[in-house]
């Protein structure tokens, strides 16, 4: 039997927002690692797709830019940080290439649980509610679901 | 006496928008080279300061960087195109180094008058009403007057 893969929680607290709550095994301080090192980022953000890190630039003004590679051609994505608080709290922009000038703020925290686990939580604001709507119906939530499950193995192997 | 300088029109006609409205002695076709020539933004983006465009990318989806020098030091300001319908309409995003990660939306449009002048909207757009507020008490309205008077004398120049 496979293990049971975690789907994370996502909800619509407001109207311009989305809020997506998911617990990894693993402590905070690995979490943040996975979720700024390049070398880490590589291996789960892009879901098993092949991705180049352009730039990542973990501190406030920084920029980031990722390319993923799939089947299907290329994916740009990009954005500054305006936030780093380490190991808690980050707040960056986030762009897709497919869409350019639409900007969602993205808020994520990282909260130590008593058991050692973490948990993410990842609000995005939106300018508008038909882009934040839009969102919600590219194919978010699975893509989401692949990515952090490939976030679960590379937290498993570097203990 | 001096000629009367043309103060812009700021409304805020939402709650999370700041509109401006202003009449420019030139046909549409001068104004919107005016604002997209890197050699001409030079001259009067940065209100009498050196001003650096780093880049300027007039296409969906390109980006434009400019930085300003001044006595008091450099500052930098940023964003990407969405949506360029040359003479007519740029929407792009806006982002200022001092206040990195947080993006307006700038859509302006450039209107023919009968009487040959050109009326530019300008609305901007921000994710929330704080930081609306925010740029209307940054001393904007004096830097956009400048910026615009700057203007003026560039149009009446280039004929």
């Amino acid at each position: 039997m496979q293990p049971e893969t975690q789907r994370a929680s996502v909800t619509t607290p407001t109207e311009r927002e989305i809020r997506i709550e998911r617990v990894f095994n693993a402590s905070r301080e690995r979490v943040w690692l996975a979720m700024t090192d390049p070398d880490l980022v590589a291996q789960w953000w892009g879901r098993g797709n092949k991705l180049v890190i352009e730039r990542l630039e973990v501190q406030r003004g920084g920029h980031w830019r990722f390319v993923e590679h799939s089947r299907e051609g290329m994916d740009g994505f990009e954005g500054r940080y305006r936030e780093v608080k380490q190991p808690e709290r980050l707040v960056h922009t986030f762009e897709w290439d497919g869409m350019p000038g639409y900007v969602a703020i993205e808020t994520i925290t990282l909260e130590a649980l008593p058991d050692g686990r973490t948990r993410v939580i990842n609000t995005s604001l939106f300018h508008t509610t038909e882009e934040r709507d839009g969102m919600l119906k590219s194919g978010m939530e699975q893509g989401l679901n692949e990515s952090y499950a490939a976030l679960d193995k590379l937290l498993a192997t570097v203990s």
